[in-house]
């Protein structure tokens, strides 16, 4: 299963692509896409969709994955975080995939075994849990596939047949988005 | 010039264009985009890009108008208005059509002469402006007609030239988003 991992912002969206089978995660691509700073919002969000659904195209998701929303205290920071996340959204819909979101807390839980993890920590998980080589990452990417390896994580905690993945939204139906 | 209004939400999104030439307006189309409340947030998103999508072909207007953020204290809400304001402006910038927001305030102002006018008192100077016979129209429409309306007035308050929405937009180049 590919998992497609996405950590939405309109300065930097970090996405991560895994490939998910039986147990076992492999690292298949990630990437950072920045929009230029000087462009309008609207070309901002239009740089991300383009970007996201050439990366759709060319990995074949099974699954798109979420970072939930940061329910900070700062309503125009909510609002930005939330034109990146619709756009993403659109992604996985305009392409028929399956649209599920973690929360960070959840995604630290999972890579890290603490929810309140550092995201130095969860970078250093990341790198070795996918066997990764990048020595300059940014958080964004290796957040992404934070969001990619949460979800592997938890399809497997449900079992390793091919009916996994339908028991796991059968048991929360919640996580559809 | 057609200019489309958008007054956008995940439960309703209103749209309205109108033709705005010479000091004159006239109604060209208007609406209400529904989707289906049990459907998924990310397919409601696709729903409402598809059918503004639809619109802008149609109508292929000129200038795409977004009603400004609810700034309010809830930050879900918040959010949620930024999925499908996020949605809007990525219909404008794919199209390649130029995307300029106006606050309430200023809408209310621009149309009924109060920044502070009730939602009946714009549907009211909507209806008469345009000469509109819709007798049961929904809040989020002839809101979005007033979104256009505001855009109208604001560019012929800088005169009837051609050059008018130019000078607009060298004069308030905050208001291209």
């Amino acid at each position: 299963m590919i998992i497609f991992g996405v950590d939405p912002g309109t300065i930097l969206t970090g996405f991560g692509i895994i490939n998910s089978y039986k147990n076992q995660i492999s690292y298949v691509h990630s990437g950072i896409i920045k929009p230029n700073p000087k462009e309008d919002l609207s070309l901002k969000l239009k740089h991300i969709y383009n970007h996201l659904n050439l990366s759709v195209a060319k990995y074949k998701p099974d699954v798109f994955c979420i970072e939930t929303a940061f329910y900070g205290k700062n309503v125009q920071s909510a609002m930005k975080i939330g034109y990146v996340r619709g756009v993403a959204m659109l992604v996985a819909s305009v392409n028929n995939i399956l649209c599920v979101e973690y929360s960070p807390r959840e995604i630290k839980k999972a890579v890290v075994g603490n929810g309140s993890a550092s995201k130095e920590q969860v970078q250093y998980m990341i790198k070795n849990l996918l066997s990764l080589d990048i020595t300059k990452a940014k958080f964004d990417e290796t957040d992404a596939l934070a969001v990619s390896v949460c979800h592997s994580i938890k399809i497997n905690s449900f079992g390793t047949t091919k009916n996994s993945w339908k028991s796991f939204i059968d048991k929360n139906p919640e996580r559809v988005i």
